[in-house]
């Protein structure tokens, strides 16, 4: 017998017919002989709903009266998919995150865990019932805290981790992972299966179906995730460092396994959440970058990539670009013009019209063609570079905003990435 | 200063601008230099929308989960109120029942309140703050149970009770207890006090505005409770033994106070919920009667009235009427023609058609001409009775279910209960 956490999201959750399709899976589960706790968001557009009604009273509403307000959210789904499961005969207790042993910093509306002692749903499973677990929230303290976005993802990974699944299962309105962005890129295909490494850099450059947080606590405490469809049966993306881990019935040949691990790139992610900063003719002296970046790293969230130019009408002068995230640039803007007297350079100016396209693969590591490769592809398509960024396993350029979509497409292509069996398999409507 | 606990209905907020409503007026509190504690109930309809859904996913769901469920109401009213008054430059805190410290035992849909250590409540509202409580909700254990019907009024009395505020207020949308339904006697007028005692005996037979649990709290802990309107600043009903806590603007002068204990009949309270059960042709022997009541009290929540006459057609048999919850009526008679064989009486009939009209004062226990004046008025006005109560303070008839509204107008008139000062002050469209 095997323990399995699935995570359900509010697109699979979004009225109590969709609650009955999610009941009869559990149930499936539990009939093929599995222990099995559940991770539960709000129904549908229900967190939405509610943070409409603060805002409605309060444009700035106490973080802690906020976490209070939308975790009843949860608490509704659980306890419904409770009921529908007992409906269906089954035992089935639902938890608040506090219940269920989830231990966070006070950190109100983006708490972090701190520690999950779960032992009350440990005592349910092993009583033979469903243990539903209200995702995104946990307690510090007598508190009631949040987790911020993606936060059931990241209830679903610790509390799998903590009660020792073998799997965790992230259920969405989409197969799984794929390529890229099958709206934009359509010949994207699913991919099997991704490294930990591969899915944090995916993760933490646009891909938006897993949440970063939930990848790296998955990747600390060794949590193998499946990211499938609540809508079918068909098996979806395994994220794990361990290929054992994955079904004989997965679509990895063994054949593939070994293949898979050699692929250059993987699949590739996009966004336009970014705004490139210039600080234009910085003079070129001891300590003057070191100054500016000890001014952004004080204003903003994260640095993503940096260039350094000479100065187009002064060889004298230098020209250093960053791109930020689109939320934190006209706050740094802000922060380096007040510093201007002391920083010496000319101007900054803020292009909030660019985007990001990032290719990842474990094979990169071994393979110093790629960035010729790269701007050779989006050379020949006429897209500028204004950035470039890269770790081992990735490659990230910054383009302006209306040759993303492009891009992704061109490097999609260039680095072999179209589907060879067929059509992606992405249900109507959906691609999130 | 005085500590005020104020308890907020969901009729007094339905919506954000309620909130608001009620935010100012809990803020007014605060700048005459009280310090204030609310308990709220679910916004406007909330509670039977997750009713619904629960309904729409089981009808027969788990309590603990129902329980689970419905307490996201409190918590949504109750996080917008702070928020709300933060947004009017009020610090206030919300707490569940559980963190307001609410003890109860584990009948999920119908627990009793066990204790409370309101010690989270207190030092809040000594650090300046207002406190807002969910009502209705408290915790056993690890667990979160409700009250069940009525609960937040109890939940505020608890409360006031456990941190020694100087009166309970009571919101809601009517402008306090009246000495009849004013929907049914157009004369009624607005009671300005009213003993525990009576209060209690109004609540017990059908009065709908106050809760008999939170009377009996009041009762026992001696909390002045004051029933009031939300959407008016007209003082409202009093609900205490002790005249000197009401204050000294309030409609009760000196003299009043002195004749308001001295009232012969205060006010009156009908309802539709009965039913009367009718075991005829009981054999005349010892102990017969005696059986006949253990399998009633067996199977019901509340034996209001019994009657005992002889048989019509055979003077050596007795009839025993009772008057039941009507809920109840038909389980009784179950249960009792399976004890037909050993009981040896010749059938059972309910009648569902009945209706209850009490009469309730303090100065009927001095006062041995209250049960002629009522037959006297009520057989005037060609009404039968078919069954009688009394206690010390109370006399109670039931009548056919058609003339209920009747007879409570006459018994209205009969015991000079309609105003003298002006029309009853009730609110278009409420009277609850």
């Amino acid at each position: 017998m095997t323990l399995v956490v699935q995570k359900y999201g509010g697109s699979s959750l979004s009225d109590t017919e969709s609650m009955r399709r999610v009941a009869r899976r559990i149930v499936a589960t539990r009939e093929a002989g599995h222990d099995v706790a559940v991770v539960v968001s709000a129904m549908g557009d229900t967190t939405d709903e509610l943070a409409d009604l603060a805002d409605d009273v309060s444009p700035d509403p106490p973080a802690r009266e906020l976490d209070m307000l939308l975790t009843a959210g949860e608490r509704i789904s659980m306890a419904l998919l409770a009921m529908t499961l007992h409906e269906m005969g089954h035992e089935a207790v639902s938890f608040t995150g506090q219940q269920a042993g989830l231990a966070t910093t006070d950190e109100f509306g983006s708490a972090r865990i701190v520690g999950m002692r779960p032992d009350r749903i440990v005592r349910t499973v092993e009583s033979g019932a469903v243990a539903i677990v209200a995702g995104f929230q946990g307690g510090a303290g007598d508190d009631i805290t949040t987790l911020g976005r993606g936060g059931s993802d990241t209830t679903a990974v610790a509390l799998a981790a903590s009660v020792g699944a073998d799997v965790c299962e992230i259920y969405t309105d989409v197969d799984g992972l794929f390529s890229a962005d099958p709206r934009v890129v359509h010949d994207a295909h699913q991919l099997p299966v991704l490294s930990t490494e591969e899915a944090l850099e995916l993760a933490a450059h646009g891909a938006k179906i897993l949440h970063l947080r939930s990848v790296e606590l998955a990747r600390r405490y060794d949590v193998p995730l499946h990211v499938r469809s609540s809508f079918s049966d068909r098996p979806g993306t395994w994220v794990t460092d361990d290929l054992d881990v994955v079904p004989a019935d997965h679509p990895i040949t063994a054949t593939r396994k070994d293949t898979v691990e050699e692929a250059l790139v993987r699949g590739l992610a996009h966004s336009h959440d970014q705004c490139k900063l210039t600080v234009v003719g910085v003079p070129d002296a001891p300590g003057s970058a070191a100054a500016i970046f000890a001014v952004i790293s004080d204003t903003v969230s994260a640095v993503d990539m940096v260039g350094q130019t000479h100065t187009a009408e002064d060889t004298g002068l230098i020209d250093f670009s960053f791109a930020l995230p689109v939320a934190d640039g006209q706050r740094a803007a802000d922060a380096l013009r007040a510093a201007q007297p002391r920083l010496g350079f000319r101007h900054v100016t803020v292009t909030e019209d660019v985007g990001k396209v990032s290719i990842v693969g474990a094979g990169m590591r071994s393979s110093p063609e790629v960035p010729a490769r790269l701007f050779d592809a989006l050379s020949a398509a006429g897209i500028t570079v204004h950035l470039i960024s890269t770790s081992e396993i990735r490659l990230s350029v910054v383009v302006d905003g209306d040759q993303v979509e492009e891009a992704a497409r061109v490097l999609h292509e260039a680095f072999d990435l179209p589907s060879t069996e067929g059509e992606a398999r992405v249900h109507a409507g959906s691609g999130r």
